[in-house]
C-alpha cells in the first residue's frame, strides 16, 4: 500500500537495528500516522492486546516477529514457552496469533544452537510475512474475477461493495483480504463503490478503512452500522465482501460483531455474501463456531468512550451516562448457511466443508 | 417520569409566562440537563429540526405548541397555514408532525375571533399532549401483560428486552412507547434487565434511552448496535420492543435506521418482535412503506462527528477521514412480515390490516 505516496508494509524489521520491530500504532489513524519501535514480547504483546495493530493476518505476522524478538533475547525452550504464552493469551478468537506462535515454535525447535534459533525465527517471522502478502495478493486475484463478472452482470453504474470492519491492508501485512479484491478491481478500471460500516465500537471502518480506499483512491461513503439493510432493501448493495477472524473448516465465520446482522440483511434481499480469507484463518480443529469458538469480551471504555479529533487534538468523550453498564462483544458467528462463499489465496469456494476441503485437502481430513 | 426525583413532562407551558413553551434540550443529554423556552414558530421549528425535541409523539406534541405559539403572534389563516408548512417541513419521516399539525388547522378553523383561536389552539396544543401521556399509560399496561407472561414462560431469572433508539419518555410526552411496559413491568415487581443499542449515529440509546432507564431503576446495559444479533444466537434476549417513527395500516413499521437489522436477527432466533405504539403514529393513507414512505437524510456531520464529555465540557470530536464522504439515511422499513405484533393504547394486535382494523375501525376502511 502507498501512503502519501510511499509503499508501507504494516509490519517490519527496522532497517539500521535488527533487533527493533517496527509497525504503525493504528490507534492514532486516521489522523495521525505514527509509527511504533517494538523490542520486546511484553511490547509486542501490549501493541497485540491493545490493538495498536489488529486484524487477523497482521495479529499472526506481529506474533511471529513476537517469537523472533524472544529468541532474540533468551532462545532457550524456557523462555520461547513463556512468550508463547503471554502472545497467544493477547486476543481469544483470532486464530491466526496461535497459528503463526505454533509455526514458529515447531520451526526453531529444529534448530539447536541460539545463533541457528534466532536466524530461524527471524526467517520464519520473515516467511509468515512475505506469505500473509502472496496470499493476499492472491486473494485479491480470484475476488477480482468475481468483481468483474458481477460487474458486467449489473451492466451499468458502479458495482456497490459493503463491507463491515477493516480487513485491510492494515488488518494483514500488504494488500488486506476483503480490500485485495477492491484494490484489484480499482487498479483494473473496473467502477466500484464501497459503502464502509464505521464498525462500532472501535469505528476501524471510519477510521481505518476509509482511510485506507482514499489512500488508494477507491471511491467510498462511510455509513453507520445500522445503514446497511436500508442500502440492501433498496438496490444500493451488490456485494457484501468481508474478512474473518477465524473461519471453520465447515464454513463457519467468526468476524467483527455486526457481522451476522449483514448476513442475514444480504440473505433477505438476495446479494451475495463473501468473506476473503487466507488459509492462516480456518481454524482446522473446530466444526460449531458458534459452540467452540471463545468470544473476546473487551473492556466497557472502547463503547463509553469515543476517540477523535478536537481542535488538532485526539481526545476521548464520553458518550454514555457515568453509571450504566456496558458490554463489549468484539465478534460473532455468521453461520455458513449465510456465507455464499469464500475468497481464498487457492480460488473461490462455498462455504461448507466439502468444498473447502477439495481446495485444502492436506488440511480438511475425512471430505 | 421522575428526573432527580422531580416530576417532569417533556413539554409543557411555562407555569408563569403562557407565551413561552418550554421543553428539555435533549442535546446535552445525559450530561447536562437543559431546559430551553420557545418563543416562536421558526424556534420550534429549529427544535425539531435540530433534535433538541426527537422522538414520534414529542415531535407531534411540539408542533401542537408551536401552531399555538403561531396563533398567540398572528392567527390569520395566511399565518396559520405559513406556521404549518414550516413545521411540517422540519422532519419528513415523522408522521406524528403532520398528525398534529393537522388537527390543529382543523380545531382553529372551527373558530372565529382570535381570541378564540388562540384559546383552541393552546387547547388542542394541550389535548395532543394530554391523549400522548394517556395512550404511553394504556401501551404500557397492555405491554405489561405481554411482559408478564413471557416472564412466567421463562421461568427463572430476568426477562431480556432489547430496544432500539429512544422510544421513552423523552420520545413522547411521559412514559414513552416501547418504555412504557418496561416502566410498568418494573415497578410491578417483573424482574427485567433492557439491552440499549447504542442507535448510532446520534447515541439515542446510550445517551437518552440508558439515562432514562437509570433514572427510573430499571436495569439495562448499554450495547453497540452490531451486538444484538450475537445476543440472540446465544439466548441473551427474550423479547425486542422498539418504538416507531410511521407504521402503514399494513403494518409495516418505519423506526430508527437498524431495527430492520435486529428484526431479521430476531425472526432467525424465534425471538418476539413487538412494536409500541399510540394511533397517532399510524400513516391511515399509505399501504406500502418501503415505497411510499421518505426516509429522511441527515447531515454528514452526525456520522463525522461525536459529541461527549471531555475534561467536564461537552465536546465534539471528529472520527472519520475528513476526506471520506459519509452517508446518513435515520430510519429504515421493517415489513410486516418480520413484526410480531404491536403494542397500542387499545391492545395488542398483529401487524397486518386485518388485525390492525379491528382495534381501529375507524380509521382502516374496508378492512
Amino acid at each position: 500500500m502507498q501512503v502519501d505516496g510511499k509503499h508501507y508494509r504494516t509490519i517490519w524489521v527496522h532497517p539500521e537495528d535488527d533487533s527493533v520491530i517496527q509497525i504503525i500504532d493504528q490507534r492514532h489513524l486516521p489522523h495521525q500516522f505514527v509509527i511504533e519501535d517494538l523490542t520486546s514480547v511484553t511490547g509486542v504483546a501490549l501493541a497485540i492486546r491493545d490493538m495498536h495493530v489488529r486484524g487477523a493476518g497482521l495479529i499472526g505476522a506481529t506474533a511471529g516477529y513476537g517469537m523472533y524478538l524472544a529468541a532474540l533475547h533468551d532462545a532457550s525452550d524456557n523462555n520461547l514457552k513463556k512468550a508463547s504464552r503471554e502472545l497467544t493469551q493477547t486476543r481469544p478468537t483470532a486464530v491466526n496469533l496461535s497459528w503463526a506462535v505454533d509455526r514458529q515454535l515447531k520451526a526453531i525447535a529444529q534448530a539447536d544452537s541460539t545463533v541457528d534459533r534466532i536466524q530461524v525465527a527471524r526467517q520464519t517471522a520473515e516467511d509468515i510475512a512475505n506469505e500473509d502478502v502472496d496470499y493476499c495478493r492472491s486473494i485479491g486475484e480470484y475476488g477480482l474475477e468475481l468483481i468483474r463478472k458481477l460487474a458486467k452482470e449489473k451492466g451499468s453504474g458502479p458495482l456497490h461493495i459493503l463491507t463491515h470492519c477493516n480487513a485491510g491492508w492494515l488488518a494483514f501485512v500488504d494488500h488486506g483480504s476483503a480490500t485485495a479484491p477492491m484494490y484489484a478491481a480499482h487498479d483494473a478500471g473496473i467502477d466500484i463503490h464501497v459503502w464502509v460500516d464505521e464498525t462500532r465500537p472501535r469505528n476501524q471502518g471510519a477510521r481505518l478503512t476509509a482511510w485506507e480506499l482514499g489512500q488508494h483512491g477507491v471511491a467510498h461513503t462511510v455509513i453507520p452500522d445500522n445503514t446497511g439493510g436500508h442500502l440492501m432493501q433498496h438496490g444500493l448493495v451488490d456485494l457484501v465482501l468481508t474478512g474473518t477472524d477465524r473461519t471453520t473448516s465447515s464454513g463457519d465465520v467468526v468476524n467483527k460483531i455486526g457481522t451476522y446482522l449483514k448476513a442475514l440483511a444480504a440473505r433477505d434481499n438476495d446479494i451475495p455474501f463473501y468473506v476473503a480469507l487466507p488459509s492462516s484463518t480456518f481454524d482446522w480443529k473446530i466444526k460449531d463456531a458458534l459452540a467452540e469458538v471463545p468470544i473476546e469480551q473487551r473492556g466497557a471504555d472502547e463503547v463509553a468512550m469515543i476517540q477523535g479529533l478536537n481542535e488538532g487534538q485526539l481526545k476521548k468523550v464520553l458518550i454514555t451516562p457515568p453509571d450504566s453498564p456496558l458490554a463489549n462483544y468484539a465478534f460473532d458467528v455468521t453461520p455458513a448457511n449465510l456465507v455464499t462463499g469464500l475468497i481464498t489465496e487457492r480460488g473461490i469456494c462455498a462455504a461448507n466443508r466439502e468444498s473447502i476441503g477439495r481446495l485444502f485437502p492436506e488440511y480438511v481430513i475425512n471430505h
